[in-house]
């Protein structure tokens, strides 16, 4: 109902990323299978994250299914590897401190093929051949031995663009190498500063200390959100968080934030 | 999140029945659940459905649990006893016949006690025992021995109000004699006459079928609901159950009805 009210096509979602059981992060995903076997999905789903939702997932195939497409299911791999990747990108899962297993995700663009300054397909009469070697990144070599530098070949190449989803954690000092220099950065706030004990306790964090972790990992703008239900004005928490780093937007359901793709400058 | 957005206090609800275990009609009793357990609800909650809910509620019970409130699960009597009584209203399942157990609901006020016209307490003399038992409905005999009858003792009584839930359910005219003269009857009405062949294939209602159902049992006024998504204006399907009975109103969630209460006319 969620992605429809946001005008999103639930039959263009491949892959799905949880972070853990806790009912606020899973419990949309039944609906989410049901209405997809209603609408006659075929293709499989791919499903990410602790191990138990596998077995969580067979519970709810009992009562609900069988879907009419497969669910494919991945937990995060032990040795740190992606936990997916594609030609166009990577995502690596976090392993969070929370009451029960827990993963954040960074999602990361790989470099896209360098593009070729169109002017010099002329100036050097470059074939397929040579302009493919020179999108990866290779120098060309023309028929006079000249070596032409690729980057007097190419525009600059493109900036690869990261976001990272933390959520649920306590505050965890060790994560910003995990999250280092990303663009986007959504980190769990579900506590005022003044219930910092509580937050220690329940295995959250504060608003100050997303920000201190984004402030230390050097991300370019920090989201907070999974705000406590007890502030009436979230608006408090964006407070908390900006007095230690400026870059904080509090966020809600189906709001938007674009990372712009930027090519790098060159020296 | 609904009941909030509805300004209802989910704390005042002990009572919750379930038709049936598809997706649709309860998945959103796990994230409740969940909600009560996070505000600290210490009392106990009662389920009323088929009998499989107790078994589903324990595999939630094992990922997202343990609740610090009992539930207490209530399945149909199978010999059409009340599956809820206290001393304001009876509660009756009402078997449906869909593609999985499913039962609707009868929620039917008791008698509430009879009013004394306060210009005959005077009249009369009559003390407290003697107003008890004219509450009850008896009549009184004064001391002389003259018997004054109930009627003429009392305001007329109040109508016991009636209201019938079913869904999901394929058309059954049997149903009419479950729900009959109730005040307030919400039927399913999941598709529209052009696709009555897709209803009976799954088990489902069309708008005039509730209709006709309506107008069979008597029912004061029909709400209509649970449309297919196919239908881009569900004013359709209020339309062509109008036609057959006019007292049709197509419902959405959220949307209020409510039963006045009236007295009864004496002869």
């Amino acid at each position: 109902m969620r992605l429809r009210k946001y005008g999103l096509n639930p039959g263009r979602i491949h892959h799905i990323f949880i972070s853990h059981l806790h009912g606020d992060h899973v419990f949309g995903l039944f609906g989410l299978l049901s209405s997809l076997g209603m609408m006659g999905r075929k293709v499989p789903l791919h499903l990410y994250g602790p191990a138990e939702l596998e077995e969580l997932m067979a519970y709810y195939s009992k009562f609900f299914g069988p879907l009419p497409f497969d669910l494919d299911f991945v937990s995060p791999p032990e040795n740190g590897d992606y936990i997916y990747e594609c030609d166009k990108m990577t995502v690596t899962a976090i392993p969070l401190k929370h009451r029960i297993p827990a993963y954040g995700y960074l999602f990361r663009e790989k470099g896209k093929a360098l593009n070729i300054r169109k002017e010099q397909i002329d100036t050097y009469g470059l074939g397929i051949a040579d302009m493919v070697k020179i999108k990866r990144g290779e120098d060309h070599i023309t028929k006079e031995g000249e070596i032409i530098p690729n980057s007097k070949l190419t525009l600059p190449p493109y900036h690869r663009r990261s976001y990272a989803y933390i959520s649920d954690t306590v505050y965890d000092p060790g994560l910003a190498e995990s999250v280092r220099n990303v663009d986007l950065l959504f980190h769990e706030a579900t506590f005022a500063d003044k219930d910092k004990k509580l937050a220690k306790q329940t295995l959250h964090s504060t608003a100050a200390q997303a920000a201190t972790l984004a402030a230390d990992a050097g991300v370019k703008k920090l989201l907070i959100g999974h705000f406590s239900t007890r502030y009436k004005d979230p608006a408090l928490l964006e407070t908390e968080a900006r007095k230690v780093f400026g870059e904080t937007v509090g966020v809600k359901d189906g709001d938007i934030y674009s990372v712009p793709l930027k090519r790098l400058k060159r020296e």
